[in-house]
Formats: structure tokens, sequence, C-alpha cells
């Protein structure tokens, strides 16, 4: 079965792929195919318990007025899936194939080598996981080069963040395809070039979350209050402007080198429970430089525009949803 | 000056307050000022500034299309505002008191003891600070039992949040009457029991933006990628559900029961770089009564339907904002 000329297979183009393999289609392989269904691709998926095909129906089913609302590409038909108990079966004819198998390292391990096995030759296999790195899941491959981390959040079919890494084994090539096909997709891709546990957007989230668990367990603060503080706070701002940006507008018109030169020590405040890294030169200017880049051009006037135009119409949408929901 | 029944003459009818005074009129204090403006009420404002005037009313006039857009009091006039040089002639007649000094606290210990000294008998004193404890701040006031921190968010005039806390010499009648207060005003109020440094929000915020800074330290991610990372993944989830209901839907149909008793464990994941606290069963409970609360007798199903209605209208509107900005 071993094809040892594969890894000099060139992936597929991805304009000419028609075929997508969802391996696992609980609630994020469910999700997955959603989505790709949506931008008009054949789905063939694989699962192994006897309910998937009725799970799947039923999500894609949910799912479809939302990805409706955000515009189907042409011919995108929620029926052009095939459910399949045959890994090889599913396999066959795939040009891309997408992992969300449970998160235990073992089937992850197996499952990866067994797609290996029967995914042709130059097809690019990413994994879901949020656990995992590639390096630790690909032991098993014979082709681990062509394998890939897309991590994305749930729902997969409407956030659009996916997360592209490569294991240690990982053909850069096959990283920079995927990162490239998921933009295809519509995708807001981050490319990491080395494996970070918890990638990115999770160590933020969980930095966050152990706070809030430290101060329901100190009686600082109630659960309520905890996310009421940033419904009402910070989170209106973020699905525009993230928390390096928010930075930025809060040093003034200098803008973040403003903020970290003169309010710098205040990294040093005494009261959080994480340790804030050496403000060294370097990280300033990594800092600051960053957020130039993504200011790109705009003034802290023009993002503060941005901003407040964006809070406006967040906070009225949140209220309509309420209502509607009431 | 002294007035020593000053403890037991009653705070104002909120109904019937009509004039408000703002001790110091830059950012925030001029946010604060637009936005009581746009409540109807009349402003008296103080500033050392001899270009203080003309900057709150610029400032006033910019937000003034944002504040018509969310829906003026009847009444509002934008003019409604005086500025004074004269501390003592800012506050007389003023029924409530916001100081937004500069983050300096003898600065603010000296202005706060002097704003005590003019206030009326019973009016509540507010401050802005996001910096200093009201126990430290209160320790020249004759009357420190009416001092409050009422702490905003920048912009004041758009994001509701307040968190009002007293210090260990105010009278918790005073903490009560300026909740009631912010609430009167639309804010969104929490009102906390105890001083803890940077209240809740910034607690929360600040766990996240050192995690971020060790992360661009490290080469793990770039302050764009952090940025992206939120405004494309949880971010567009956090202006309707906050961290904690957002896992309680990551629990599935049984919540942040299902979420703690399954994966308690991985609170320890080794890879973040903020210990988790131990979690009690006294911690699990207070967690999963919290969200039971919030949720209200919506299902997870019915959450999981109001924040996919919330992804995809927010990701419209800021589809629009950058496209109005481009």
């Amino acid at each position: 079965m071993t094809d040892t000329t594969a890894s000099t297979t060139p992936a597929p183009d991805p304009a000419a792929i028609t075929t997508i393999a969802c391996v696992g289609i609980g609630t994020i392989g469910g999700g997955w195919a959603a989505y790709f269904l949506a931008r008009g691709y054949r789905v063939k998926a694989w699962d192994p318990s006897p309910h998937a095909a009725n799970r799947v129906r039923s999500l894609i089913d949910a799912a479809w007025p939302a990805l409706t609302e955000l515009g189907l590409a042409e011919g995108a038909d929620p029926r052009a899936i095939s459910v399949h108990t045959d890994l090889a079966e599913a396999l066959d004819g795939a040009e891309f194939v997408q992992e969300s198998a449970p998160e235990v390292l073992e089937m992850k391990q197996r499952l990866l080598a067994d797609i290996d096995r029967h995914a042709a030759p130059g097809v690019v296999i990413a994994s879901s996981t949020s656990g995992y790195s590639m390096t630790e899941m690909a032991t098993e491959a014979v082709h681990p080069e062509r394998l890939v981390v897309g991590h994305p959040f749930n729902p997969p079919y409407l956030i659009p963040l996916v997360e592209v890494v490569g294991g240690e084994a990982t053909d850069p090539a096959a990283v920079a395809w995927a990162s490239a096909w998921y933009e295809r997709l519509g995708k807001s891709v981050i490319t990491m070039d080395r494996e970070v546990p918890g990638f990115i957007a999770n160590r933020l989230q969980e930095a966050l979350w152990r706070e809030a668990l430290h101060m329901v367990a100190n009686g600082e603060a109630t659960v309520e209050q905890i996310d009421r503080s940033i419904t009402d706070g910070p989170g209106l701002r973020w699905p525009l402007q993230g928390p390096m940006l928010t930075f930025h507008l809060a040093g003034g018109p200098g803008g973040m080198a403003h903020m970290l030169d003169h309010f710098g020590p205040s990294l040093r405040s005494p009261w959080t429970r994480l340790d804030a890294p050496e403000l060294t030169q370097e990280l300033r200017d990594a800092v600051v430089d960053g957020c130039d880049e993504e200011a790109d051009g705009r003034t802290v006037a023009d993002l503060v525009v941005e901003r407040d135009r964006a809070i406006i119409a967040v906070r009225r949408l949140v209220e309509q949803i309420r209502e509607g929901a009431a």
C-alpha cells in the first residue's frame, strides 16, 4: 500500500478541487461539512457511528439558513454529502481531507495513518485538533509531510478563524498549500511557523478564563459580572479591533509607542496574577511595529471613528437579538 | 467649611437631578460630559487647562452624532455645559459629581478632598479612576462616606460598563445610590462588594494582554495574528455571550456542569502561563450556578441560536464598517 513517491506528488490545484473528505462528523466535523457544502463542494464523510448520517443532515439543515444569509457559492447543495462507514470508500476521489475525530491521541495517530494510507498521493490531510501537535499525531503515518493542523473555531461554518501549523515532519509546502486553500474557502487563516500548544486564540482565551476562575474562586466577582464586564465592556470593541489595537488606541494620538513608552511600568502592576514579560526594546518595537502595520496608514483618530461606529452598530444588534429571543 | 451633618444628609432623589459636575474633562471626563448631556442633564465642568472648554466642545460635537443615533433624552442639548476654572463655582448646584482627573494619587486625594469641601451635603462624588482604590484616594476627605469609584470604559458615552465600588470609609448607601443612578442613566452597572485592584474587566483584559505580550516576546505570534485570532475568532461571540457563557455552550447540552465535570482536568493544561485555581466543589458549583442563572431558562440550544445570529450579524457589520473605511 505504501507509495514512496507520494512525497513528491504535488497537491491538487485548489481551483480544480470538487470533492472533500470529512473524517469524523460530530459537532466540528459536521460543521466543516456544512461549510464545505455551502462553498459548493461535494463532501464524502466517514464516521463509525450508525447515527452519524442523520445527525450530520440535521446539523447541515440547521446551519443552512445562516450559510445562505452569509452567501452560498454557485451550485451549493446541502444534499451533496455521502456518509460512509468504510474509510477507503470515503477517501476515494477526495482532493482534501479534514479530520475531526475525538481528542484522543492514540485514535488520532491511528486514524491519520489510515487516512494517509488511503488518500490519493499529494492530497493534503488537515486535523481539526485543538489539543495535540502534528508532531505528536503524525508518528504512525507513512507520509507525515502532508499532514497539517487546520484548527477551526466552533462553529466552523460561522467563525472565520483557522489556525494552520505543521509538525516537524510536515513539508512547509503542505502548510502553505493548506493556508492558501482555507483562504480560498473564505477563512481567516493564521499560519503559525512553530507548534505552540493551544495555538494563539486558545492561549488568549485560556488566560482570560483562568483569571475569571480565580476571581470566582476568591469571591471577587460572580459569573454574571465577569460575563457582563466583557459583553458590555471590551467585548463590544473586539469584533473589529483586537486587544493589541485596543491598547494602540488607548495610547492616544501617539498610539502603542506612547502607550508602552509612558505606561510601560504599568506592565509591572503588582495586581495581576499572570507575570508580564520584560519590556525589552525588542518587544517594545515588535508591538509598536505590529500595531503600525495593522493600522496600515490609518491614524488613531481614524481607528477611533471605526471603533465608535462598530460599537454603536454592535450594541444595536445585540439589543435586537436579545429582544428577538425574549 | 466642614459640615459635620453631611453624613446624615440623604443623597438627592435621582429622579429630580438636573445638574451634574464633571471635574476634569479630558478624554474620559469629556466623554462623561457628552453622555450626561445626551441624557438631558445640565453639566458644569471644572478643568484647570485654558484649552479645556474648546477641547470638550469638540469632543461633544464629535460624539453627538453617535449619541443621537443611540437616542437622546428629551431636551438633550449639547450646549448645556459651562466650563469653570473655579472649583466651588463648578460644584455650585451640582447634584452628582464625576471626577476624572489624571491618574496621580496625590492629585486625586487633594482634588477629592476639595470637591468634598465644596459639594452640597449628601451629594455623591464618583471617581473615574482605573488605578486607585477609594480607600487610598479618600484619605484627605472630610466626608469619605460619600466617595465612590464609578469606573467607566472608554469612550464613556458608548461603552455601557461602569464598575462601582466603595472604599473602607464609604457608606454602603452611597454605593447603592451610585449604582441605581448609573443604571437610571442607562449604564450597565457592576457593583463590587470589595475593592479589587483592576476591578473586573481590566483584570480580564490584562490577563489576555500579558499572555499576548509573552507570545510576541517568544516569537510565537505576531501582533497582527493576535488581534486577528480575536476579531475573527472568539471576539465575534463576546459582545453577546461572555467568556463564561462561551464555555457553557462548549459543554454541549449539559452546559458548564458537563464542561467542568468532564474537562475539568484540562484546567491543569501544562501549557498555560497563568496557573488555574484548584477546581474545588465550591468553585465548580459557583461557576455552574452562575451560568444557569445567566442562561435564565434558555437551553444551550437556545443560546446557540442566539450566538449564531449574533455572529452572522456582527460579521456583516464589521464587513460594512471595513468597506466604509477603505
